[in-house]
């Protein structure tokens, strides 16, 4: 039994507010159950130095952590002068999802950044963000596009992620912090809608895991990817 | 006429949304117009070791500001790798704030940390930090109350602040982004419900200013702090 | 009764060496009583980048403390890696107090910067700075104008600044360290000579203060800053 | 065809000379192909504080890479003042990799550091580094056996890692540096010897893949390890 | 001929200026002629924790520039964040002369931290340092003799240090800043009163030189050291 | 009798193997003794901004050490975020000495940096250091006069380094770590083939030392050179 008392394929209610701030190209609340990130899309129409003349845009991606997001105070990573391994690690992952669906050649010479900020945290905060991020981003594309900067949608395919792990022995989708912290092994993957994989990864925490798992884990995540797909569908035509 | 077309002596709606996140002790969504500031209290039960064998506790605050909270998107303070001078000067302007009206003697040997991450920024964070920090204060210790870990409430005076400043020669109460921006001088005051003042900023940016001048924005000040105390009183009594 | 002995509106010696280091363009040695403060004004005739190309100039100011300035030896911040939220705010403090009575655009593209540093501290190092930088930056434009590289002077008033507070009750003028780490309030005034202000301060820290308090502050502060103008005139005039 | 001209599941050479640094408790220098990695096991007898009175040691990893391991040098992180992203994620794998194999209980209460530096880049130094230092730990090990520091050996499994990805639509094993920059997607997986997975990585580069690739990629990935195997072996009766 | 038109042996005039402030146990203002050095000498009762327990004391150096000391400003280690490769260097240089004459077991279990702040740099910065530092700590221990803290005197000789350098081919005592930033060879003596060497440091700048020339430098230093251990008796019997 | 059972001037056995890793311009890894000194010469045809436009090029070091190459295991100086003194200390001192021996015109605008990275430490590792640079930067230079790059030699002399000291009251030559850390006096002299000194540095750690000791710590040095310079023609003519 899950300590949420959720099925081993049940997903927690994915909730996505967009527009949820106002300066942001784009900007959504979303939710997986108590885990709540922020996350807004800037568009800057100048690439930084080093990616220049290349004919290319580029989309990355900031995570962070309010002290306070968590059960108990974590010190704020701006006052002790360095982000995380945790954290660097995160926001790669987001940066790679999200330019696994975007032709940066159509996206043209500008850079759009994704920031996730967890407000509120209870598990699945790295795919929760990523899920957040694609809706941003679509909605900044929308604004271009609109605008007539872009013509063409540089965005091929929709992402989402979701985390599972084996709790208890059994395989289940969607952990909340209670199972995080107790599962023999974790995974998040991140999948497109036409069912390809954009990142697989699953670590053994408690006790390694054989092929079998790590192909159940993949069908739980393709379950829960799409209701996290439907979700963003109608945030989009809120 | 000012660029909101508010009255001179107009406030913002100041909205507080209590309990916005379910972890801390405390917290509040606290909004001045577009200014929106999400606070937590967290309690922790042991000193840092420079403040403990006392006999008393401390109060102390963190400031943040979302990268995309402003109309442009500034960049991460945890990336660069180190807090700028006004992020810190906000900060320990909000923690001296809420010291001033908490005996930290009766507060006992406890340290309770007020975290102000600007989610959306147009002018007067700062103050809507203070004026929220107090609330979720509040909701932190009305918790140790009830706990019964004190018995002898150590919050002695309600406390808010707004800023105010010279806008095109005339002081006008609550500066929004546009104003703030090109004010003649702006002010921060902190002000107790009985009157008494936690502290009073007056900064001369375009011009200097006369002893009139001052007296009049604390008038101002007055005003607006009365209507936060409303609104405080209001979030605590949801 | 004051530690010292002195009268509530009587200021400590104050001192001003014009001309104390070689290589500066402008250098003075303040002192308010024991507090000594070394200020040198650097002129730069590049701005950096990212003040270049407005048709005006920049004045800014850096601050620090030797590390055994004061009663027992504090760290150095080169050795921390970090200068103190206190040294920021502070520099900034002074940078802001002296671009008040300076024209930028008479000034041209050129930078000039007041390095403030304590060889001996006794309280009221950030007001000490203040009105020496001041004196600093007049010799320093001195020789712009002498030089011809300046046809019009861009300083615009004289700025001093001092100290007060109410220690045990009492309103009183140029706190030195005994009063300043006992004191109930303590607040500090930037004016100009012709009566306006650049900066009002005024900071509860044992007890808040009212209104008819904060005039008494401020009318101590220009009976201080009489005395300084007087010693910033002789040290001119040497 | 294949850069090297290497069949699709074909290794390149994997060497592994012991002992090679006098000082540390375990040493190897390992090699896969023109890949070579210095590893060095330390044993410390005390945790750091925060490990602890919980009755278990810990196993951890550093990784560096010397500047010019590569074909262009690279900047000093030493120098530079921070590890990339990209150092320690990498660190933390190899680190999770071999607590995967540790009983941390019967290891009692010491640390084991794993030093991964590499000497010479060409493409799968993560997995080199994890496959050396399992090694190196097992050097270690045995002399913590040897000594009778400790009586039941805590190692479960030998634990190895292979690289390999989709380099021109084809699944390739042990992916060197020229296929490494040019992959459609690129996976790392750290296998047991019985079979079983620590952590499975993959990540679409340049195009995103189906089950059935995943699949094929931990197939080749076992035909890797089964080499490493061997290699391990064979060094370890030398 | 010299830029100063001194003799090849001449060295600059030596003033020592003590209790040039207040706080410190001991402090100089030393003078190598527009070289100017302050000099404080703190004594902290209690070792830092990795030096405690050994039954013996410490002596240790801090150095540094003032922004404006030099001809041109510079900029401030504690805003960039950290000392340079020099810095390090000279204070390291600094507390190893102090050490080399220090009886650290007579000292006991104090520390006593040199602090050298350059007012004013031409040349010679590191040896006047020195030579001040030594005079700073025998105030520092004579109070603690007077006070009865030490009855046995921890230290066992007087030392002074000097620069020399061969300038155009000559061999000349006490560089400046002309000489030194067009010097052949520089090099930095540390003597002790009785003719023994503390260190001796001699690198070849523009052109490597011979063994008959270091001889010809340490000699002209053992002039030079003697001068300053005059000016060093003289400050202390003032 | 040394540690060791050496005679005093009796070198250890100095090994040089060229070309030890296959990307670097120039390649050694370096033995004297347990001592061994991975050094790489890495040529940039572009200078760092601050140093072009001067018609020369630039020679420049970086030296660091593993962190389990010595004894115990030191932390590292990537993960903590900064080089120590000592290593900044060691990294000019390198870059100096080879700087002494090249014309920096003849290198024409380029930028040669020589990465000493200490494998395994048993004293002596910036002598060694220096030694290896030498003959790393000179394969990369005769590269670059294969190449066609250069015509004339910019290296116009062979240099090498040895460490010696008073150790038990004897001047010995090459101390080892068991030597080094009970030296009374421990000295690097940087030599030229012809007899001339390019750093000559003699350090006081438990007695100060005589003219005569250092006379003799330099012949001692002479003896242990030409045994290098013998090893370094061997390993390029290899």
């Amino acid at each position: 039994m899950r300590p949420s008392g959720r099925a081993p394929d049940q997903m927690r209610p994915v909730t996505i507010e967009p527009h949820f701030t106002r300066h942001a190209e784009g900007s959504v609340l979303i939710g997986f159950g108590d885990t709540r990130v922020l996350v807004t899309a800037s568009i800057e129409e100048r690439l930084p130095p080093w990616l220049r003349g290349k004919g290319e845009g580029w989309v990355t991606a900031e995570y962070g952590m309010l002290p306070r997001a968590t059960h108990t105070r974590g010190s704020r990573e701006a006052a002790k002068g360095k982000q995380s391994g945790r954290t660097q690690e995160i926001q790669r992952l987001i940066g790679r999802s999200l330019r696994a669906v975007t032709d940066l050649k159509l996206l043209g010479e500008r850079q759009i950044t994704l920031d996730c900020d967890v407000i509120q945290a209870d598990g699945g905060t790295r795919t929760a963000s990523i899920s957040g991020a694609w809706v941003a981003l679509r909605l900044a594309v929308n604004g271009l596009l609109k605008e007539g900067k872009l013509t063409v949608d540089p965005i091929r395919q929709k992402v989402a992620a979701v985390s599972c792990g084996i709790y208890k022995g059994d395989p289940v989708l969607d952990l909340d912090y209670d199972e995080d912290s107790n599962a023999d092994a974790d995974a998040n993957f991140v999948l497109l809608e036409n069912g390809h994989i954009a990142e697989a990864q699953a670590t053994a925490e408690g006790a390694t895991y054989d092929e079998e798992s790590l192909l159940r884990l993949l069908r739980l995540a393709r379950m829960g990817c799409t209701e996290i797909f439907r979700a963003q569908d109608k945030a989009l035509s809120a």
